[in-house]
């Protein structure tokens, strides 16, 4: 038998159903609380599906977004903010700048702790002026919807489903600080599970695992900038004491968009669905400008790059280096890039304002993906088995960066301290040393060789919840015991109790007895002896 | 939208996942070594499945088998063992007959503990026979199988695929003493996933949770009378030590006959795949005998009474109870019983050898379900959604009953204890009181919405074990750490060590500094004083 042998097999499945679907639901009413930025990219793709099926969909999306607009397929509630979608572009082009910023160690910490909690700062704003927009808020109430599908990367859909009494769907890659693992009730043990930043695998040294358990522990502290404000704003509009963590476990569903050929085998709870790769799914054929590029790359085929959506331009001297670098290796390089052309561009490198990445990653003649490993690109990547050379700018991209590393189907370098031999020697590799080519091919066929699409066990799962009114039978009742309760540390303790109770009077009885015996005897020797006397 | 609307579709998509199957598959070989007893009954379904699909199958049976027979779609290898059938089947019927022993408790825990030692150790020679079987296992060796397929509840044949070097894919129930959760390094918190045996369900109270820990505590002890002996055997076969977890963590996937619907949700591992109810699959029509009953039966419709396979005799006077009870239901009731009638049989129930007790159960005329709650039993009733009645007679029957009972889907009778007036209440009350009904349906329409059929699934895995020689990005690294490593208590210790030293050396640096500057003033306030007088 051959791996992989049956690799269209899903993909026929994944239309069969699509194809079955509209003929046998019944159109239910959905509403989409999402995030902006990349993470509604792929999110949108499932409301697609879902009104194909019949559905009824409305997208609540502030004034001010940058990629959500009005669309087709669903109906677009916009409410106002106190920003401007110019604030939010700033924001996102300055998180991209900052990344070339080469200040000290502590000097930066400074910085990025600032910008995360301006940032956050913002975005609580936008949250803050829905719920209290009563007007919105009513007619949301009566527009009985059957369920809410959200990311809770910002728990602002979560207190929307609750205020309305719906049951939800949460749809992510996942959430910092261990929040999806508190929200589902999963262990997570950090002897093998690397946290977060920690760059760690899932094979680690003793001081690896000190350093996993170190930031395990400091969690709590380190999400308090971004999530602090979310507790009281929900405790205020759902008239009840709520916290983060009631927030984040009221999903009947989580829709993760990951898989264990992208990361690491660890626990699981049952309404967890895996849909990585979920945004592989679209292949459109190349524009002519791009099937031109392809076709003129000859028999040395094109390198891919972009460093995703937040970084499009570069400081003058990285990008010379970058340009450099590109400019030694024999392939075509397509380069995702909007600042002004480095000087020393090459011939063979073309720069553009906008590629369809993942219809070049999947061209045959593809040779290796220059990527910032966000894990979109990651999976596109995976999917399209094509090597990758990572430059990881912030965020989970460091740790999708290893974790590609690790399992040998990529290079990573540090995009501030590497020099332009370091990228050219890492393409070489990618390109010329078969075995990147060869496990990335084998995760990708592992990756592709799955009983249902992400997409279809996506929409199978959003209209479950929505048949059902949630899925209480997969909800475990870890949820409703105290944390001393769940460790079992009162039994233990109430156990211990019993032991040493039973040794205390076990002890105290043979004492007793043994004065009884011995000390008779003892008395009896001593008046004996004093009667001999 | 209606809860279960989509009833068809995962049929459909079944269905059409067999049809699109082997035109995409290339045939692999699989090695098939099951347990004797329903067990098989379910694993012969998968078998002929993949058959089907172009795979070439040799099913491993002892020459002593009761249900393992020559089949069409397999090959079947008998090898000799110190036993004959008719051993076996004495073995079996007088584990039945055992249930009916009114013995005192202490009498009747030694005659368990010596039947289960007995009969384990019949079956452990049949696979010691099997393991020393010189010119059967080279045979095997020769046979450059893709996959193992067996039944672990006995690990001989996690010890025929680590012979062989080949993948092995579990197909269970689950097993005994958490050895599951050994196996596949699950978590398995106490104090939210009741132990087999314990009668909890999953909202347990202080005193259940006490017992629920105590249970977990002596699990090693228990299941060492069934498993001692396969560790050194396994460590005499295949020549290096392995211990009985070592043989449990061989399994690529793990095939577990259960889900949600009817287990308690729990942490899960991402090799375990649930196809419960894939014995619900194969409906075929009723024939003429079952189908005039049905017809006869009226309005009332029909119960279906059968206590599987191991139980098809009743001591006379408790048959008589069950006779009285069943006569005064208006229903007519088929009772699979092969001893002989009672005297007091009424005219409303048929006694007969054998029933088709899915088909029955799924026939819109059965009003309810009499069984001992055998995981295949508890499965065609949620499946069909009819209401059980429960008598539990060993192993995991006492807990399948729990859950139903929990979930309002059935009663649960002790088949010693109960009178006849208790049987026809519980009959009654499923049949006449809507709740039960309600409650069945409704876990039937929960466990039958699903994306793909168990069936399938369960031949996409093993297929999928075969394709790509295992399933290594399946398996977490917890199976490489030691048990302290796994609970980071070396990590917690040198943390301790480095707080404590880190107050030690605090403590003696302040306290250094206090004898420095405050004994210096004291010496000096001393001398001062010393000279002043």
């Amino acid at each position: 038998m051959t791996a992989g042998s049956q690799g269209p097999r899903p993909l026929i499945l994944g239309l069969l159903l699509c194809a079955l679907g509209p003929a046998l639901t019944q159109g239910g009413k959905l509403l989409v609380v999402p995030i902006d930025g990349s993470h509604w990219l792929s999110l949108v793709r499932i409301v697609q599906q879902l009104q194909h099926k019949g559905h009824d969909i409305v997208v609540l999306a502030p004034d001010a977004s940058m990629y959500i607009k009005e669309g087709a397929f669903y109906t677009l509630k916009r409410y106002p903010v106190p920003f401007r979608r110019e604030d939010l572009e700033v924001a996102f082009i300055n998180l991209g700048r900052s990344v070339f910023e080469n200040d000290p160690f502590l000097q930066r910490m400074v910085k990025i702790y600032k910008k995360i909690k301006d940032d956050s700062a913002l975005l609580f704003s936008a949250c803050s002026h829905l719920l209290h927009n009563k007007e919105l808020m009513s007619s949301l109430a009566e527009g009985s919807f059957d369920a809410v599908l959200t990311d809770p990367f910002l728990p602002c859909g979560p207190i929307v489903a609750q205020y309305l009494a719906v049951p939800a769907v949460f749809f992510l890659n996942g959430l910092p600080c261990s929040l999806d693992f508190q929200g589902t009730q999963c262990p997570n043990p950090p002897s093998y599970v690397p946290r977060p930043l920690s760059f760690n695998s899932d094979r680690m040294t003793f001081l690896q695992r000190v350093k996993n358990i170190l930031i395990a522990l400091s969690e709590s502290f380190l999400c308090n900038v971004v999530y602090s404000q979310y507790a009281p704003l929900a405790s205020e509009v759902l008239q009840k004491d709520v916290t983060l963590q009631d927030l984040m476990s009221y999903a009947s569903i989580w829709l993760l968009r990951s898989d264990f050929v992208n990361n690491y085998p660890r626990p699981i709870m049952p309404n967890t669905v895996f849909i990585g790769g979920i945004n592989c799914a679209s292949k459109k054929p190349l524009s002519q400008e791009f099937e031109a590029y392809v076709n003129a790359s000859g028999e040395h085929g094109i390198v891919v790059f972009s460093l995703g959506s937040m970084v499009s331009e570069i400081p003058e001297q990285k990008a010379m280096e970058i340009a450099d670098a590109l400019g030694k290796i024999p392939q075509t390089v397509l380069w995702r890039y909007t600042g002004t052309p480095p000087p020393n561009l090459a011939k063979n490198t073309k720069l553009v304002k906008w590629l369809p990445q993942n219809d070049l990653l999947g061209h045959p003649k593809t040779r290796a993906f220059i990527t910032h490993s966000g894990s979109h690109g990651v999976y596109e990547g995976i999917c399209n088995g094509v090597p990758m050379v990572m430059m990881p700018l912030f965020g989970d991209q460091m740790d999708n960066a290893k974790r590609m590393e690790t399992r040998g189907a990529g290079v990573t370098l540090d995009i501030l301290e590497m020099s332009s031999e370091d990228l050219e020697n890492a393409l070489k590799t990618v390109i010329s040393d078969k075995s990147y080519k060869e496990n990335i091919m084998r995760l990708s066929s592992l990756h592709k060789d799955r009983p249902v699409e992400p997409l279809d066990l996506a929409v199978f799962w959003v209209e479950f919840v929505m048949r059902h009114k949630g899925a209480p039978h997969l909800r475990p009742a870890a949820h409703d015991l105290t944390w001393y309760q769940y460790y079992s540390l009162d039994v233990i303790g109430f156990l211990l109790a019993v032991v040493l109770t039973v040794i205390f009077i076990t002890f105290k009885g043979c004492a007793f007895a043994f004065r009884k015996c011995f000390g008779k005897k003892e008395r009896v020797k001593k008046s004996h002896k004093s009667k001999a006397h």
